[in-house]
């Protein structure tokens, strides 16, 4: 309430230099960002939409063409506009591709990186599982150095701008240390860094469901929604929370962590050492034991469990009805501590959610009334699994998109 | 990520005056906002503060003195200062208490009405208990008029711009309908509205620990902290959060109800329904009764357990080391929800916490990891028991405070 947030006009010269520049290096950053939003979008758009003047719109996007980050070409025919048209048509403005960040997603059982290009495009990508006694730091750090060689070895791509990493756990904003990661057994692990000095670029690091919330908010089940809590559970439930349009982190980077809330005080102790989370009791191996199945199938093997379940058998059945009715209780935690007007689901919260909706609600409805004063909105991802990585991706690419010529120009 | 913050200079002159007009505004604002949180402020301090041209605060100032909002005058004398002082000294601008807002806050055994000032001087305030089942809602309409009548009639004050209600539960921020404050009974209430009609007057309500926390970080024990969770408890709990210096309200205005997050699975079946929420362990009646006294005592009954419990009364010490206990359990779900990095504890749990300060961090740290990551710093209100009441002044005051000539100038 206190600082005025617009200043008085005037001053000398040079002030109003910097001042033109600050506008100029703003108005870029809304053109790089629209079209990697929006894709492909012609110059009268971009003038329209962003309610700049067309000789403005021009220059910006001819400078955007030299740094190579966008190209322009003449829309393709459509005969029965360009009969009524007269002039030139105007010229379509695509982000490049071939400018890409890494994306790294840190799993318990998995770890995937990626390519993504400008537009958000995943342009090649590797996945490998890794088992439970593999997650030393050191470790971890050679298997991602090695899956980020193999893309960027064959590549050609002009440009790779960052390196931007989904992890597990509570990381620190701002030395991107992991602070803890209790499904990988890391405290205080200096992941980021590490992978910095094997790759020789610059890494950035955020925890899973916050980079999740994040990606499906730009380009997923949630774009437009204000209050949106992103949950998805593998072996442990992680959770990310966009509030009145703002990304919540918390003091130190622990916000949303409500995998590890209280959902039964009767209940197994989890991994983080208190008893009865909520990942202790929705979760791809809990379900798979309590199926009488082994554990470590993955999702493939929670998707033959649904199937049994809905072909009769009894045991999948009231797994299946456990595990919907205790993610049901659990997002009636996130509704009461964080009322979102959506709840996107992915992983095992998902799949289980679309098998029994009515036992999920059961659940919410039995441990919040305040998630009864409306229907709470819950959907699954649209991003599907590719949430975090997505985000991580926007992550590494943020800097380029805030100032596409940085500080020290191209 | 889309759209642009600043746009281009240039265009019709129309455009330019409006432009001047909104920087003017802004700079009102900015000098009243500043010396209504700050106090009385010199010229000069001001000048430097809010980084404006001495000429500029000169004309902003006098504007307000005009308009009535604040008075000028020269500073007392400072005789050591002022040998070494040459020239006119900076006249000292103070905001007029005697422009007021009505200040409401409804609880569910009390009710106090409060005159508070430009300045957030309380003026006047009459607080009356009431009892259990006088909280029909045209009842409470009635008693807060009567109430409101008393502080105003005798006033002469030149002007009350509104009233502020701080509700003991969740609030609708589009219409200020209270959704639901199962404490009193309410769900859908029209409360504001019918207030209004009766007092003449605008009404603006919001949930009382919303308040709370927005009054904390403003004027209390959180000044400057960015990740704030405020948490009070009489009968119920209510939970506040600022989380990166915004106040949460979340899609219903339930953000941060903490109050009914879940503590205990073998717990007491709480008034909103569920079981074993945190606001059926820790009260002024759940810690009256444990300690085998009569409930409805308030907080002077809480000290005389308090005070007992100190003095060796065996019955009453368990009652408050269970109360503890459970404050941390329940301080961790605030925690693992939110990471906020100072909680501001009220009422009851303040109470617990300043007796034993051991336990409710045992009580944390046996319900939360996360919260050990770093140490919790856990902090009585500086407002006291009077934070939502504050906040709910500052809603009130918040339009003037935003544009202090508003569409219809004085």
């Amino acid at each position: 309430m206190s600082g005025p947030t617009v200043r008085g006009l005037g001053g000398p010269g040079s002030r109003a230099a910097r001042g033109q520049e600050v506008v100029r290096r703003s108005n870029r950053s809304a053109v790089l960002s629209h079209v990697h939003v929006a894709g492909p979008t012609s110059r009268a758009e971009l003038t329209s939409k962003l309610a700049l003047n067309r000789s403005t719109i021009g220059d910006l996007t001819a400078e955007l063409v030299t740094m190579g980050l966008v190209t322009e070409e003449p829309p393709e025919e459509q005969p029965a506009r360009s009969a009524r048209r007269t002039g030139r048509p105007s010229l379509v403005v695509r982000p490049r591709p071939d400018v890409t960040a890494l994306a790294v997603a840190l799993e318990v059982d998995r770890i995937t990186v990626a390519l993504v290009g400008l537009g958000g495009v995943v342009l090649r990508r590797t996945s490998r599982r890794h088992r439970p006694g593999q997650h030393d730091v050191r470790h971890v750090v050679d298997a991602v150095t090695r899956q980020s060689e193999e893309l960027l070895e064959p590549g050609g791509y002009t440009r790779c701008v960052g390196v931007g990493v989904s992890i597990p756990g509570v990381v620190r904003r701002t030395d991107a240390l992991i602070r803890f990661a209790p499904n990988l057994g890391w405290v205080d692990a200096p992941f980021p860094e590490l992978l910095s000095k094997e790759l020789g670029m610059s890494v950035v690091a955020d925890n899973d469901a916050t980079l999740g919330v994040a990606a499906e908010h730009l380009r997923g089940a949630a774009v437009g929604v204000e209050d949106v809590a992103y949950v998805r559970s593998d072996i442990g439930i992680g959770g990310g929370v966009i509030s009145g349009g703002k990304l919540l982190h918390g003091a130190q980077g622990g916000s949303g962590e409500v995998g590890h809330l209280l959902v039964d005080s009767r209940g197994l102790e989890c991994r983080c050492g208190a008893t009865g989370c909520w990942e202790t009791k929705v979760g791809v191996d809990r379900l798979l034991t309590s199926a009488g199945r082994l554990p470590g199938g993955g999702s493939h093997a929670v998707e033959e469990v649904l199937r049994a379940a809905e072909a009769g058998d009894e045991r999948c059945a009231e797994a299946v009805d456990e595990a919907a009715y205790w993610t049901g209780v659990g997002l009636a935690n996130v509704v009461t501590a964080f009322d979102p007007r959506v709840i996107v689901v992915a992983g095992v919260l998902d799949q289980v959610w679309r098998a029994r909706p009515d036992v999920v609600h059961d659940g919410i409805g039995h441990a919040s009334r305040i998630a009864l004063l409306e229907e709470v909105d819950v959907r699954s991802a649209g991003l599907g699994e590719d949430s975090p990585l997505i985000g991580a991706a926007e992550l590494a690419l943020a800097p380029l998109l805030a100032d596409p010529v940085g500080e020290d120009p191209a």
